[in-house]
């Protein structure tokens, strides 16, 4: 199997993980939208379950959390598989569940009106054992709802 | 109407308002375990649908922020209620609606394994604009997941 | 006096106070090097008693703070008087006296070696009672050695 | 050497690191005041050019992060060394030279004023990799300044 070959089924395997085997994704409807390395994409619909403030009708703040949260892990981990290119396909999805959250910072900037979200993972800096991600998340109108930062175990 | 009796049913809306009102409380299962003035608990019970990791089965990250990010907001704003005692009921209840997370940082120390959870929130400074608070996440076993540090708005 | 002629005494008066009157600052050698609107930048240089690591001689850990912190502070002060440009100058003055941090998130990404270090600030949401910036600490060759997140009370 | 014997020689070279050849500790005038395992303390004076604010004369904000900053990774050391009790001095020493600040949270609670000021370091988890721990900053009064937490790489 050439590199790129076993980069494409890679990341299939992941987007399979996170879509479908991550209960409490599901419950939150996330969705990768992109995988790219430098900067991973999830995205989430609106939905009445979702809300928290229920007078105004905006997202809970741990709907926000959440999706910043597994966004920053996706980034370190992709920055990290950019790093590891030549280990074999098993150790590259055993470093994904092993990847773990150290820390996270979320500034809540606006509230969470929109009919979509979407999260972007920026790379601040990837070393053997602790990456560190920037995360975004924007509306569909291109609002920028939150950021966050985070620290994560990556090995 | 006494004041003691006002606190209470202020309590009691509280209460009903975060357990049955606020949607995605309900998703989680997040119930109010007590409205001590300076160290509210919430408190839920483990489920399928919570899992992060769905190999080693323990709560997902975001889970555990929203959990800590709630019960920080309901020791802000019980933290002010004692400093506004006077206030009219209404006037109570649209500052919980008010209530907003500016920021919050998580540190997730232990793997989410549990057959139930308690989130405890203390008070570090109340004033009129901003309040402080911080907040541990406990399991069934007394063993501590996670803490967080939030600044809320309250006014 | 013209707006113009005003926002300049303001930002040269800004200037003064940030490099001559703040004791602190003076300690660190902290020079503001642009008051641009929206993305001020702060510069101080190496010198030996700011190093943390005496036999790697790189940056303390507390001069990278202190230098994001203020530029954090610098740049949520400006992002509000370009909200409130017809206040009379004494009025913004007295405001940038009462600017606060409420909270400040510091990633360490690399060590901080370099001959000079320059810290720029972003405003990320400014309100009437709470301003969030993002800011980043570059060293001569541009490398990225730390980032921010802060909070800051401006009214 | 006894192994109580090392434990003290330790403690005293790592007293003598931190006051003396730690040039910003110097220049802060942080001593250590207890190297107790479990919440280890750090002592300054109140001194001019600490000075953040010059019409209050409180602290600067950078002074008041980096004994916070100094204070975890002291308390993130000590947490290492009562789990590796049997490692020699030499490797010991070299752990404290590698130790470092991935990233802290600093929440500024109340002006620094006072004569002088104390942190306390605790530790929330020590691992392999990384240990994260909790920072309180109290004035001569008891009054509580600032709290942190941070994660440091320890190994």
């Amino acid at each position: 199997m050439t590199s790129q070959a076993q980069d494409r089924q890679l990341l299939e395997l992941i987007r399979q993980l996170f879509n479908e085997k991550i209960p409490f994704n599901r419950v939150l409807g996330l969705r990768i939208d992109s995988l790219d390395y430098d900067h991973p994409r999830v995205r989430f619909e609106m939905r009445p379950e979702l809300v928290g403030n229920f007078v105004r009708g905006n997202l809970h703040g741990g709907v926000i959390s959440a999706a910043i949260d597994v966004t920053g892990g996706l980034a370190a981990f992709l920055g990290v598989q950019k790093r590891l290119a030549d280990e074999p396909l098993e150790a590259k999805l055993e470093r994904f569940g092993q990847l773990g959250t150290i820390d996270l910072r979320i500034d809540y900037l606006r509230p969470g009106f929109g009919e979509w979200f979407e999260a972007t993972g920026y790379v601040l800096r990837t070393g053997n054992k602790v990456a560190v991600t920037r995360i975004e998340l924007h509306n569909n109108e291109d609002s920028l709802i939150a950021v966050g930062t985070g620290a994560y175990v990556v090995g």
